[in-house]
């Protein structure tokens, strides 16, 4: 347990503003934002600068103490929650929210960990670039958390995840000592990726106090479309097809369920169905363009849509007339997990497979799903061009007691989930992380391999076991 | 020292063509293709699959034996060169040279380490695509070696190194485990990414026997250009100028000053200068498009050097008007070691800055390298877009004996290159890897905090330290 005196150590080299420890402030940290998680924590150290997180690490590393790294605290696996037992501060980067550069000419901004994502977007789009990374959570999460949980969203098909953008990496590793891979080298072979291993890495090998991060132009033209299709395996195939017309101008491509989109339609005010038929599967697909050019890229959309109706590859398309109709479509995908939380109880997975295998997957294991759970309704929505999708299994209707069913039936529909997965070769976890969410299940499906690869890197990073305790590592 | 005795209880899992130990037959595997380091070994080890890998490094872990592995053995830094004392046992991964998949809509193909690079393009051009790497080792460096060096050439512009074109990796660890992480998963957060740890550890951390690695579309419409300019700014301003005409179609973006044109076309039958105009520096630069359109190649990278022209970036430029023409301005890059060592002794550094900053690292690196080393010549040419360029400072003319020059200043030039690197907060090795070659000055040079991130993560894995010895960790 931390007593005021252990604090007072803390206050001594972070200054007032520098320890939180009123319990109200300290309150809204403890818990996850979905409610999941809830941990007890005697005060918040809040560095204002890499030197004093430094300093910070050498004290807790002198005390014993454990330390849980946060950013935004968005978390979607319990991975910024302190333990409940109260034994470790909360180390957040929030005060270190400068950017320290931009430069449009190097397409490179060096952020401090502390920044919020759209901040960044804000900052980078003022200079006539882009960050091309967005997720819902972008109002909080900040660089740091979006570098050590190796983030993706939207955009990963044509960018890439966090691991694709970050250029450079500042961090303060378990002994206290700084590492400084700030420095943007897009080619650097002195030995094993120090940067690439910090990335991911859940803040249990150390803290990121800043990234260099790659941006890229701004979209000067822009047409989101909309798609039905009759299955995944069309869905794919148009994605096939719209690459080889358009390049890797395909920035976003989403497909949803229909009972996805009528859930939205039934909980979501003001949206409608962007396309007249019923089709048991859709698809959202923005292309963008750095320049203006004739055929512009509405034009172009409109004509890789035309021949994949031809072609029997969809059943109906549409395309966003403008700014604000592109933004209805997007609506409707960014609030898929809220309609389906009114929809009614459900157990939502983040999973991957090879992509050409995603079709088969997703039918599939949600058909084994509703056979194994009598009642229960299974389907998924989500990145297909990344083999990453969003698997949900909903209660059976009428279920009484939502948080109930979740007790009851949690854990044995999860581990059918997981093992479909890892029969299908795939991850249990494709862009949340592990956290404290998913160890146990990583602990039971990984690899001897994978794990002693794992537990061989965190005991030499962290061999007192004092960062972000209880989370990933089995 | 490796005696008889336990060459044949290698022999027992392996099988007559698995070992190698008639001396002819091991003696041209035993230096590296520069003739720079020269090591001994009883025998090589060539399993044949990756079980018989994993039986192998089993029986090394169990009698103790050092294992070097090796591919093409085209190391520029004596990487895959065993130690002098004959301690350990060459692995060698070319009998495994198997393309297990190549899938042109799934972009992928899945190679055993001991595949030739050469073998790999012309199997992908034969499906339609291509693996956008290449070196002028691509005749013998292999997959594993590749992957092992996180090898990079003249198409990282665009396509990145290995770093950025494996998508799975398989590996048997030290402990003999062999770690599965082949299956193509574009998204997996399940902790600390093992496969990136793999790729460039130089076979200290084990040996890659496979690995999953994309392809592009085939090129359909191709344009190269040459372009004189007064200096590296200049040349830089020019890589801007075309990237926001061409976008990413940039592919290839090469560097060479005037002087090292001049000594290849003194030393190499048959070239000559692309341009009429005398200038400084040049640029060799390719535009690569997957489709055909109009305009095309040739015309977009006409119309943009003529703007650079007209804007005053460049002096001159001349366009390949067909395939000899384009292999020709090629050849003159490739020449260029070749051109150097005809010239005289030179000392080579593989180094890289920020690209922001490479262009006053060249004029500044040789000039002082130059004022430090009164009579010789240094100048730079390469990868300016990746911020890495090859520095050579060549001995005073007429210095009798190149070897000795070496043997005497050597030393004392690649500190104060390195130096300059590091004042520059560059990588003192950009694309070769450390090996044998750079391992003293990576000790005298890194972070304390990258030292010691270097030696647990090796540790961690391969607590004997039987992996390729004396290589990297210092």
């Amino acid at each position: 347990m931390i007593d005021a005196e252990i604090v007072q150590r803390f206050r001594e080299i972070l200054g007032p503003k520098g320890v939180i420890d009123d319990p109200d402030d300290v309150a809204p940290w403890l818990s996850d934002w979905r409610g999941r998680y809830k941990g007890a924590s005697a005060a918040i150290l809040s560095p204002a600068n890499t030197d004093e997180v430094a300093a910070t690490v050498r004290l807790a590393a002198e005390l014993g103490v454990p330390l849980v790294p946060q950013g935004g605290n968005t978390s979607m696996v319990g991975g910024a929650t302190p333990p409940v037992d109260g034994s470790a501060l909360i180390l957040s980067l929030r005060r270190m929210n400068r950017i320290r550069t931009l430069s449009p000419e190097n397409n490179l901004a060096v952020c401090e960990a502390g920044v919020i994502l759209s901040t960044l977007h804000e900052a980078a789009l003022a200079a006539g670039r882009r960050f091309p990374l967005s997720l819902g959570a972008k109002g909080s999460a900040t660089v740091g958390g979006l570098v050590s949980t190796n983030a993706g969203g939207t955009q990963v098909l044509r960018h890439g995840s966090m691991r694709a953008l970050v250029e450079g990496i500042e961090a303060v590793l378990p002994d206290g000592a700084i590492f400084d891979g700030l420095s943007a080298l897009r080619k650097d072979n002195r030995g094993y990726d120090i940067r690439q291993l910090l990335v991911g890495a859940e803040g249990t090998l150390g803290v990121v106090t800043a990234a260099a991060l790659r941006l890229v132009p701004a979209i000067a033209d822009r047409a989101v479309g909309w798609a039905g299709v009759a299955g995944p395996e069309d869905a794919l195939r148009l994605l096939r097809h719209l690459e080889a017309r358009l390049g890797d101008a395909v920035e976003g491509f989403e497909i949803i369920a229909d009972d996805g989109l009528g859930h939205v339609l039934s909980h979501i005010p003001g949206t409608r169905s962007p396309i007249a038929t019923r089709t048991p599967w859709h698809v959202l697909v923005e292309a963008d363009y750095a320049e203006r050019r004739e055929p512009d890229a509405r034009a172009l959309l409109e004509t890789a849509l035309g021949e994949a109706l031809e072609a029997g590859i969809i059943a109906d398309a549409a395309i966003a007339e403008n700014e604000a109709q592109a933004e209805a479509f997007w609506r409707i995908r960014e609030s898929l997990s809220e309609a389906e939380r009114a929809q009614g109880p459900a157990l939502q997975f983040d999973v991957s497979v090879p992509v050409a295998d995603m079709p088969a997957f997703m039918t599939g294991a949600a058909a084994a799903a509703e056979a194994a759970f009598p009642g229960s309704t299974a389907s998924s929505f989500g990145h297909l061009g990344d083999g990453n999708v969003h698997f949900h299994v909903r209660a059976p209707r009428g279920t009484p007691d939502g948080p109930a069913w979740i007790k009851a039936e949690g854990e044995t529909i999860s581990a059918f989930v997981h093992d479909t997965v890892v029969a299908a070769g795939g991850s249990i976890s494709a862009e949340h992380g592990i956290g404290q969410m998913k160890r146990a299940e990583l602990a039971r499906l990984a690899s001897p391999a994978r794990l002693s690869a794992l537990r061989g890197i965190k005991a030499a990073f962290d061999p007192k076991g004092l960062f972000n305790p209880g989370k990933l590592i089995p």
